[in-house]
């Protein structure tokens, strides 16, 4: 249920032009750091379904079945879990040009990949964004077959899209500001404390609910990627193949259905700990006159609608970043507000 | 809806002693005759997601997920595609022994298959009944692994066992009265023509609508094998995995939902054109106070509820039926009352 | 996934004969004590979508979209909850003879209503078994409208029918040997605990997987009654539906698959705690050669095949049994064996 | 199956600037004409549970479970049935001015609706496009209640939001030019017939399939209105609750999965034969870079995936359009390509 009877002041209708002068497509992908590559494509691929485009000796590049970009998931090799980057898809070359140049004067360090020298991808612009996100924004993706229409292929969690980036920092007010300011987020949800003050928001450019959100917690830290699913079966048919898999401990939270947002959703962790969510029946958001929906941190429907408690480990537990400076994963800062309901089991 | 303002005497409620002493349990499985097996196995088991028990040189042992006998679909290698067998599971070996004397004085021709004579079973029974149908009776099955939860192996309409044989017959009226009154079966519900006449009879030992279905038609011969499934999403699955895999021609009716029997169903012709059911939603029965359930044969609900006319190779087509004397097909004669209903496509 | 490899020499291979000489067909309805009749309708008609026989001054008479018999649920008025009687559907009348010397000659108190006393019901007979469970045999039932098929009715949790009982009693092994060879019921399924004894069993007369299930626990008390839904998405949608009307709270475990079983399931506890199951997705059980399935008590994916542990309030909190001498709740004994998994949460 | 082997040079990638200089947000809502407003009531609402916001002496105004704008579906009392308006949703009210002025230059007359002239809208813009399609524009919608999680409110097909129109002129490709060149629509997906030649395409501005579609026919003609539904299931409920509340024969075409779009539909005619389309299951289209998928017009994956032909009634029945001139339905031209697949039922 919708608590909106007052609004936040600093909470904008709509997506506003943004500074940068970028525009920017949606959320594309995300990569995650895995200790073993094999095991990491048994979960992923044997059982929850993902596409493999292609694997190289350290990288795995996965996609879901309505996608023709040439992934959406990457899956590197590494000697700890971690977040590797989150990539947002760009109209064209010079958005790419006018964000580099915005960021570069705002005293942040922007870097390039040559066209591909990250597979499948064009140019691309990485930096990490003033809370330490490690983000990164390409125009142009190798296409690859779309399969859709090949429901023979179909398997496991039936995978149909990545959908959006839930991250955690210190001080959520100051990212939203960022991300609506400067990169042209608009706002389609938001949670506040008891005491009003915002302690979350689920921000979008694509026509859903979010491409990324911010919650208040230990950061920088990445605390999930959001996959999108065609319909709640098919959260439930991923429960049972993973348990008869033999990978039920898997499932952190869920099945069940977010006040907020109002998806079915499922959080797994991978054989690694990183976090993903098989997301479905969230909404379309298309209008500029959406008035961003209010929710109170405490109301037992916000996050789960049937009143279930989440689990600690879903606030204790998110995945580190890396510096595109050193390939090192960030130290983090608590956070400035209490970062978690009252309630969790 | 059901229109059962009057009934007809001749239908009994409940299931009656059966004359023959034998105790049926069940329908079992479903032999049918193809003209290539490779082609047989890619449409059964690649597409539809049987599950493959064995294979010999000319015959192939299909089962659902949730079965543990060998097999409950046999696919024979043969010159022309047909109906083999209709077996039926019944309680002991005590119960074969009396079925087989109260036939043979009855002027039928049962015949024995040795334990293992055929792969997978005891001792087994067998003879065409009055109407010509290639009937069997087993009461041992060889048990096999049962995947009910190993769902990773669910793949296509995720078939789970078999449910019914529908045939065509002559004389409907009599067909009923043998199966009642020998066999002690049931009747759910029936259709009657628009002069009142009995012109279908669904029947049943297991406790749901049926177990054999006797329709008026060109006879002997095999209707259908009918195969639940366990909701009507397995059965959209099955078209978009058919057409996927280009099996879609196959399709010959549905999806819908009948009104008798309140099945969602569809139908299918397998590439020898033999007919199969995927069939989920009808109800338990297990009362003996059931009053059968009387529709008219032109109730535009009763074929499909939500009023699509069946197409007319639906009552053109079904497959002849093996006479176990010499293996040839046996010859047909026509209905004895009007074979279809006022509209089909 | 099934622990089969050693079985319990106590537990019986399919259904035996019954020493009654009683042929019981099939659990047909529970009665629940509740304090507040209209409470109770606002949650179980309103919310849950049961359709409404009839009601008296104490009394509401329930029933499922695929019931034709007057009720599968009897809500009466009381001063405190609890669990008035199980009800069990019989052949026919000699059926109620027989069972009712059977019970006598064996030291139990057998009483009868005449047709009628108990509304929509003819003559029924009643005794507490010998573990004081309230157990009632009824014959012939009110024939009421069938709604199966006006969809334009369903509403929550499309409730269909009673499935089964679920109770504890402190010697389970007492129990099932009393329900097997008393009164005929087979074994689908069984739990031993970590030193092979028998923890539970679920028991069968009609084809699927219980009409009563025994669980080792404080009593005699009654677990649970469950009602059958045709999919995992009306149990979703039963969640979504108490959520809006404000029920949220009544949500005790769940949605979730059963290892044991199969069902995809979910526990409510109505306003006067009573506990329901919606229950769905279990299996057909026909054949006498049936092997019971055994689980171990502390296998993760018996109680949630995907391994939630379930609530501790789901093993301390049962209906208390009325006794039908003199109306008031028996007093219960502690359970012989520990009286829940290791973990819960 | 996507036959995308070569593109016609024609159809443009991606959504062009428009000339016009009005940003569309989407389409947003459809008036149809009805004889009788009880009637249609009882069909829209009381069957397949659309949203009533209001009614006045002969106007209903609907909307879906999680729309927040007044309306999205009128229904105006009218001698005759027809289509009145089609409307879309502008990013502002410079929009609609900016739009205006355009049309005006080129010889459309454009006309004004004060704010609130309709009821629910702010100003309105109209004009007949150049095919004789009335097209409304407007920024501003009185907003009301959002029922998305109002699941207590949820029935029959359970309407979601308006999706999409869809049209037949003759002349397709000039239509097409338009819609792209001047109002800024990008082409998802379109047919060609056997010769190559355009014939069909359709367009979008909000992120998935289409807004409008547009179809050679006679014309002009509005083919259908969309209605998103969040997946087949609530399609196959609105069949059965229409055939369970008497409107079985309303049921045109379906349900079924496009192969074009992809999307699980069910075509319906209203009681004054009006068509509207229940649609789940299309797809996100975010990226300016996406390539329009290309059909041929006899391929039978495209109407119907499964290979089911549609019926000749779906070619030949459409809805006259209203003059704003006149209020007069406007007379049609046809088509200059054949109209339809060479096989129809």
């Amino acid at each position: 249920m919708v608590t909106n009877q007052q609004t936040n002041a600093e909470i904008r209708r709509g997506r506003p032009e943004p500074r940068s002068g970028a525009n920017i497509i949606r959320s594309a992908h995300g990569e995650y750091r895995v200790t073993d590559l094999g095991r990491a494509r048994a979960f992923y691929v044997d059982t929850l379904g993902f596409v493999e485009t292609e694997q190289t000796a350290d990288t795995l590049y996965l996609r879901g079945l309505e996608e023709r970009d040439h992934h959406s998931l990457v899956l590197r090799k590494s000697s700890t879990p971690g977040a590797g980057h989150l990539a947002f898809k760009v109209a064209s070359e010079d958005d790419l040009d006018r964000l580099a140049h915005h960021v570069a004067a705002a005293g942040l360090k922007p870097c390039w990949l040559a066209s591909g020298e990250e597979i499948g991808q064009g140019r691309a612009l990485r930096f990490n964004d003033p809370f330490g996100l490690p983000l990164e924004f390409v125009a142009e993706m190798t296409q690859v077959e779309r399969l859709l229409q090949r429901f023979d292929l179909y398997r496991g969690a039936q995978v149909m899209r990545f959908d959006h980036f839930n991250c955690q920092v210190p001080d959520v007010r100051a990212a939203y500001e960022w991300y609506s300011a400067e990169l042209g987020f608009g706002c389609s949800e938001y949670t506040v404390d008891d005491a009003g003050r915002i302690w979350a928001t689920w921000l979008q450019r694509k026509q859903n609910v979010h491409d990324i959100a911010v919650m208040n917690g230990t950061g920088p830290r990445v605390h999930h990627f959001g996959f999108w699913v065609t319909d709640p079966l098919s959260v439930l048919r991923a429960c049972d193949v993973l348990a008869a898999d033999g990978w039920g401990s898997s499932i952190e939270r869920g099945p069940g259905r977010h006040g907020l947002s109002n998806a079915f959703f499922l959080y797994l962790r991978d054989p690694d700990g990183n976090r993903i969510e098989m997301y479905a029946n969230d909404y379309l958001l298309a209008d500029p006159d959406w008035e961003p929906i209010r929710w109170t941190l405490n109301d037992p429907r916000r996050a789960t609608f049937w009143g279930h408690m989440p689990p600690a480990s879903w606030f204790d537990d998110a995945a580190l970043c890396e510096s595109f400076e050193d390939g090192q994963l960030l130290p983090t800062a608590p956070a400035q507000l209490y970062d978690r309901p009252d309630h969790v089991t």
